[in-house]
């Protein structure tokens, strides 16, 4: 019997802590190639395309998420996660919750992983759904101290803000320039839809971790080129997805794509993230292909643990 | 907010005709170019692929099919309905129904139009769930007199021409050779799993109409070549589809494939179909891409038409 599962529920079952935990395992397992996850496949449907990315957890499940590209107002994303020995349908999560989680807790294994242990201050570039989720996750693995907020819309930065202080009941305040939001900040999110730079490697202090969740490549990018020549450690959620991108991804191609490190490598110790306090380090954010199926189950898990 | 659609819904709510109506529709949407069906896509998931064949009814809606080849007992289809100006999930179907009954109503489409008006003969070769579904549509645009049933399993057999004659309240009987089950038949279905050909030219009698379910490739066909040298009409429910087999389909191969039809073209009198009495008509199947989701639309309206 197959379970449908609604934002509202996603929303009350997944708080940042189990997500983040269930990203960790998901980055663990693809690193050690119990999940496969292959490059997104689409069929292109005249005025937009269906987008299809899937994940196989070998021995226990396969599914996948389907998105689309025709910029509908109310689009919804569907995840669906088949049992891995039957091929029965366990569970469909439609909407947009689960994917965003998702992302963001993604963002957060990032933060744990390669800011420095403490870490208490972030900034925040964006206001949107991944700016949230972004420091929805970072707050679960940083006692954080303050938020500062820059969006170009007033209105939807001091929202923010305040969504911040009530929510997560970390005093926050909402900035005139994307330079102020990342002033003198252990962590900084970019989660922007700007196609142009909005930060440049001047604007960050020593020993600041970044997460990039918005555009970051050739010809389209959120920052300038100096962060990464700025950054010792470098690494992404997906190395092939990150090497597939139309135009290139930045971090991707010459001179950084040596250093980019699979996060997935640093949480099981094969190869080192931060070594030093005042080292800037940026996290490229790809979402890894089968999160979304791998969080479906671990939600399934809590929605009916007897299943 | 999103209906998810099981397979005894699906039963309860698409009887034949109704069925082979949406399928006549969707076959003269592709035809004129509203129903936009590109062709399958697939990811790799070690031990099997997730496949995905995507549909858009332009100004209505959009969605998909997915499938997938690993070959589990119990494996699932699922069937998602965007609305296509919000593009909000109005729907979700899990299982085989929706699939099954599609495909059978393709093949009833196709009796209709191409078989003789006063066909009243049909000879099903496979007991399956196509064989089923074949049978099924065909009553819905023919009045059958009898139906012969062959397939290996004597048990399957027996037990197909039982459900025949309970279910669509038509004599049937089972035969010993697929010959005999085509002998002397207005309509013949083959829908086995046959590599190898179980039927040929010689074995039908002039003026019969026949719906190719299964294999229908070059080295894996349930069929002889010969029967379409003999076909005078040749159709296929997707032009597009048919060319993109691997390996080749034999009707989409010289010297058959300038004559093969889409049988929405004959349906919109583009195009002739049978011109006399005796001559032989081959459909064959392929499942144009799309037409699941527009069973699904017409099942949503069946079902909650308010909506």
């Amino acid at each position: 019997m197959t379970v449908l599962i609604s934002d509202s529920e996603v929303a009350a079952a997944l708080d940042a802590p189990t997500t983040v935990d269930a990203m960790r395992q998901a980055l663990l397992a693809a690193y050690d190639g119990r999940l496969v996850a292959p490059p997104r496949a689409g069929a292109p449907l005249d005025g937009g395309r269906l987008m299809l990315t899937a994940g196989h957890l070998v021995g226990q499940w396969y599914g996948y998420r389907s998105y689309d590209t025709f910029g509908h107002p109310e689009t919804e994303q569907v995840v669906v996660l088949h049992d891995g020995r039957t091929g029965a349908v366990r569970a469909v999560a439609v909407g947009a919750e689960l994917g965003s989680r998702r992302t963001g807790a993604l963002g957060g294994v990032a933060v744990d992983v390669l800011a420095r242990p403490d870490a208490a201050t972030l900034g925040v570039i964006g206001s949107g759904a991944q700016a949230w989720t972004q420091v929805w996750a970072a707050a679960a693995v940083r006692r954080l101290r303050e938020v500062t907020v820059h969006s170009r819309s007033a209105a939807r930065r001091e929202a923010f803000a305040a969504r911040v202080r009530a929510e997560l009941g970390i005093p926050a305040r909402a900035v005139h320039t994307a330079r102020a939001a990342a002033h003198d900040r252990d962590v900084v999110v970019l989660a922007t839809t700007s196609p142009e730079p909005v930060l440049t490697a001047a604007d960050l202090s020593p020993g600041t971790h970044v997460n990039a969740v918005g555009f970051k490549q050739r010809d389209r990018s959120e920052f300038d080129t100096d962060l990464l020549d700025a950054a010792a450690v470098l690494a992404s959620d997906s190395l092939a997805q990150a090497m597939s991108y139309t135009p290139p991804m930045l971090a991707a191609q010459p001179p950084y794509a040596s250093r980019l490190r699979h996060l997935g490598a640093v949480l099981a110790g094969a190869t080192s993230g931060r070594t030093d306090a005042d080292q800037i380090s940026v996290f490229c954010s790809v979402g890894l292909a089968g999160t979304e199926v791998f969080l479906l189950d671990r939600l399934v898990g809590i929605l009916a643990p007897a299943r």
